[in-house]
């Protein structure tokens, strides 16, 4: 059996696995508080015994396991996995060839292609931790707040498992992902206002009704979820990381997902190095970088086409903060013109349809591209992060409806005589 | 090298591949036939060596390859591999995971999911075969006439082997598939009129242009690239191949591959018997099944919710007929509201979102089944096609947009005091 510690990222304090669990703790049960508009305080990560992993596995013997099944490697995770049979985790499984590489005028440009996951997003990580570790508590309902993503992975994960999600979006959510939600039998709750009043709303609903929350970053569990794209990329590169990486960012737990993903490869003494972090946010949702320029929070509404990172309130703001630092990385902000020329290059070069947020991590690559911020032989990763048929109204801006044809004039259409 | 030939499924001549390549033929040169609003006469399948593949490698050797990964075995293939590096092949490959297997009120049921390929469709199978085999001929542009998803498919192949695509669409396209193309920057054509219209168009067009054109069945590729399925499935399955196949039909290409998979299985003599294939159209595009009981084909203007197979002209009708009959199958016709039905249990039993058509597979198996016309002990495979996000309006007739919640009223609405 795996050993693992929770540890507060506010006070440093460490609790027993046993501690959080059995008394369903999300935040640190000394400093956590959870506030309506606001960054969580106590966002609790998960610590294991790095010893005892490496006794059980070598560094050649991880990178000669299949990307995209984590459940391979128990002892770094939260999980029990002895309770599980095959066929679960096997509907849980990601693609092998996530990671893909380009050339892109001269450089060397991967891309962690997220599009074909069972949903359809990176948000798969995350709901399949936490659907697990539902189980495994014998809790059979389970609630999120989602701008869509995070919910329809969640919706799809439990209809796999045999449990109940309940999902709470802002009303405006694009209809494809409202279909995914509704499609996987999901209770599905249209919140008059933005995702962060969703965010909230879920969580007082969830406390009242005693639903198991999978609130990102509320639930530490996320942030442990997306750790598994950093083993992936780990695994697919065979240990040669690469320089830079460009994440979009709402509410950082994707960006600190990867980070943690890399301190526990550096914790085991795999990687000596983790790669530059760079934070990719929308103009009008960018409390990250105003965050990281003035040193204080401050909620402004958000607004930008890239749905997936509209959020006024990161609740990760503070390990998302940490982990730009500590890599030496950067957090930037990104029009939305400069996100839908960004789309429509990615579509163009890499021939993947990638939606708006995920376009923003390479509308941030060109940025600093441009401004000679990249040397010539950094390896650059690009995380996309969903695919663009959940979000089409955005996509339709750059392919209006052409002008139809008729079968009697098509002579005169192509200029044919 | 591989060595082919050709043979008329009309008049069975057989031609050598140098004089059809290198002349362009498409159809049978003595009785082909293209004409508007009928099915194709003369189409040409592809025969090989089958004793030299053998002594190259045996079932055991076979079945331990890579499902989705056709090119590790090239001499079943009309393709001449050795011009092409594996950058360019590892672009056109597929789920290992396609396979799943479920229970369903006691029955054995596998579905095939290409809802997860390159661009969600089957049809990635069809265009990665026409695409390699234009870059062999040097041609640079490739047409396509389609209901979507053959246009997406080849919009996004030919993206990624730097070719240009030219697509024919009825203009009622659901905008998802639409913009797929778009995306793609592949050049589409909205025909005034149905995907018969874009077909019959798209012939006229592509002869005048010199295009290579990837029509269904006329190019006798696409049904050689849809024959990978059965090799996926042979694969997967480790040899224990379904009993039954249900498949959705519209021009009857898919099941003309599907059924040609397994012939070459048992030319090699690694099969005994072909599971039996079921034809499911939709009734208001029913030709096939018209076809089959009246022994001729009437032309009808096809109409039905599922728009990826609505045809009334099934360009490969006499195939798929053959495929029928040979297997011992049946071809059978399902209304738009029990697809409908079928796509909400899909999504509700295997947590697949299929688009309509995919799920007209669905709902044959289960008018069969309730006419007690499979046996306990039959394993059962669905083909699912597509993926739902690709024509969101009709799934939106079962997710309707539910009432909105504020978040002052949050206590009401949950009934908590």
């Amino acid at each position: 059996m795996n050993s693992y510690i929770y540890n507060c990222f506010n006070c440093n304090k460490e609790f027993s696995a046993e501690l959080i669990e059995d008394n369903f703790h999300y935040l640190c049960p000394d400093c956590g508080k959870a506030e309506k508009n606001r960054p969580l305080k106590g966002v609790l990560t998960v610590e294991y015994n790095y010893d005892e992993f490496k006794k059980k596995l070598n560094r050649e013997e991880f990178l000669r396991l299949p990307p995209g099944k984590f459940w391979l490697y128990p002892l770094l995770w939260p999980i029990n996995f002895t309770t599980f049979n095959e066929t679960i985790l096997n509907q849980l499984v990601l693609p092998e060839d996530q990671l893909l590489s380009f050339k892109y005028k001269g450089a060397d440009i991967s891309l962690m292609d997220e599009t074909r996951n069972p949903t359809l997003s990176y948000k798969d990580r995350a709901s399949s931790l936490v659907a697990l570790k539902a189980k495994e508590l014998g809790i059979k309902e389970i609630s999120a707040a989602s701008t869509g993503n995070a919910g329809s992975s969640l919706a799809g994960v439990c209809a796999r498992m045999g449990l109940t999600a309940h999902i709470f979006v802002p009303s405006s959510i694009p209809s494809a992902k409202r279909i995914q939600i509704q499609s996987f039998g999901a209770n599905i709750y249209l919140v008059d206002g933005s995702y962060d009043d969703a965010f909230d709303l879920c969580f007082e609903v969830s406390k009242e009704k005693k639903w198991y929350n999978r609130n990102t970053a509320y639930n530490p569990l996320t942030i442990e979820g997306k750790k598994s794209a950093a083993y992936d990329i780990f695994i697919s590169s065979k240990g040669k990381l690469p320089d830079i990486i460009f994440i979009p960012v709402g509410d950082g737990v994707i960006i600190s997902g990867i980070y943690k993903g890399f301190y526990d490869l550096k914790k085991l003494g795999w990687i000596e190095k983790l790669p530059k972090l760079i934070a990719v946010q929308a103009e009008g949702s960018n409390a990250l970088v105003r965050y990281l320029e003035k040193g204080k929070f401050e909620f402004k509404p958000a607004e930008t086409i890239a749905d997936s990172i509209c959020t006024g309130a990161p609740r990760n703001l503070f390990m998302a903060a940490d982990a730009v630092k500590i890599t030496n990385g950067k957090a930037i902000s990104v029009g939305d013109d400069e996100i839908l020329s960004a789309q429509k290059l990615i579509a163009n070069q890499f021939k993947i349809l990638a939606e708006p947020a995920s376009s923003a991590a390479f509308a941030g690559y060109l940025k600093l591209s441009e401004a000679n911020e990249i040397a010539s032989k950094e390896k650059v990763l690009l995380i996309i992060t969903g695919n663009g048929l959940k979000n089409i109204t955005v996509s339709e801006e750059w392919n209006k409806i052409p002008k139809s044809l008729s079968f009697s004039g098509w002579k005169d259409f192509f200029s044919i005589k």
